[in-house]
């Protein structure tokens, strides 16, 4: 049966997307390997069959999912002989509440920080496109963005602080092995590396980056393999 | 066997400790009913024999537990026949992860809007440890925090909103059913409703509003017979 993911595409063949990364993960957790296809920015017409425009879209046989919790879910529901994503019932429950203290919380921290990395990786194409649709979105121009790194940079600190208690407990979000928990806050720091040249974690963040580096190791090097900065080695 | 839960106590018996409200509603929940014996700011020492100073502790026997992450692991592993808590060690997992992003998010955006109030229902052999612990925290007096309340409350929005988007999707944090979650999320809106004659929530906040309202319904209305103020009616 074909199995397609098609995610988010920027210059140098780069691949920024966090929604993708979860759902890359997720798909690597489950051990299936998708035929994967990269869309630019102002390509969402790409993925019109799927009844929206953005990334990613999972293409199932004759089935198609978009969004990256309805991707997690499908998986887990389709491949239930495969590890679990969410350890049960109740971890897919709370696991959804997760997903939205990231999207709400250390994802709209890393935004205002990582839009002028990834104006600049953009492909030439997008590059119009994305800076129109984020300037309006916060209302200053990228380079406002990016002098005010230092103020974001900060406000960024207590986002972290959740997932640095965890990993004072236990090797992964998830406790003993990986989860879509961890896959959810991984994709975010896969976002930064992609884009920036800058590592977003403090060298003494020591307990974060040594998950992170566990993260980047796992399924075969799977996230460290695609083209990114070296930042986060 | 004896089963004894120590919890804060404020003036006109007031009970408004979140991390105590966690415990309550997770034995609720496990169809426990325990003798309660509360304790001011300045009786640590009448919870020595726990090794330590802080509320909540449960007594369950010949078993001493503090700290309401640790009893809610005790109930859900001494009690397995009564409800889950955590609907399995997935949900386990990751509700101690979301128990790190209330502590660290919603429970220290209330912190400095709540302070002031809870001054002012403290016992009164207990107000000058507690304006002198609290001020040393914020590097700022009890006054000072409680002129910066709009800041405060602006601050507080975004820490509301992973929850709402969750209860625009489900009943509970937890799905169809409440959970540890909850009870991790209820347990802050409790400490306000304590101590604070003035709602925290907007009247146009209704998802949270409501989920609020069944919350304090549950286990026969258990959180909401105690004194407070009826803001939350």
């Amino acid at each position: 049966m074909a199995l397609v993911l098609y995610e988010r595409l920027c210059a140098d063949d780069r691949r920024p997307s966090p929604y993708c990364w979860r759902a890359r993960m997720a798909l690597a957790h489950k051990g299936l390997a998708p035929e994967i296809r990269a869309i630019r920015f102002t390509e969402g017409d790409k993925v019109a069959f799927s009844g929206q425009a953005k990334v990613p879209v999972l293409v199932d046989g004759d089935k198609v999912i978009h969004d990256s919790w309805g991707i997690a879910c499908h998986l887990e529901d389709a491949y239930p002989e495969a590890p679990s994503l969410f350890g049960g019932p109740g971890g897919r429950a709370v696991t959804r509440v997760f997903n939205h203290c990231i999207d709400q919380g250390l994802q709209k921290a890393l935004g205002p920080i990582l839009i002028p990395y990834l104006l600049a990786v953009a492909c030439p194409e997008d590059r119009a496109y994305y800076r129109q649709t984020r300037e309006a979105r916060f209302g200053l121009t990228v380079e406002q963005l990016a002098a005010r790194r230092p103020v974001y940079m900060e406000a960024l600190q207590p986002q972290l602080e959740p997932l640095r208690q965890r990993l004072a407990e236990t090797s992964f979000l998830c406790g003993e092995k990986p989860g879509y928990a961890d896959y959810l806050a991984f994709g975010e720091f896969q976002w930064a590396r992609s884009v920036c040249d800058r590592d977003i974690l403090a060298a003494e963040d020591s307990a974060l980056r040594a998950w992170r580096s566990v993260m980047l190791d796992l399924f075969a090097g799977l996230a460290r393999s695609v083209v990114a900065f070296d930042t986060a080695a």
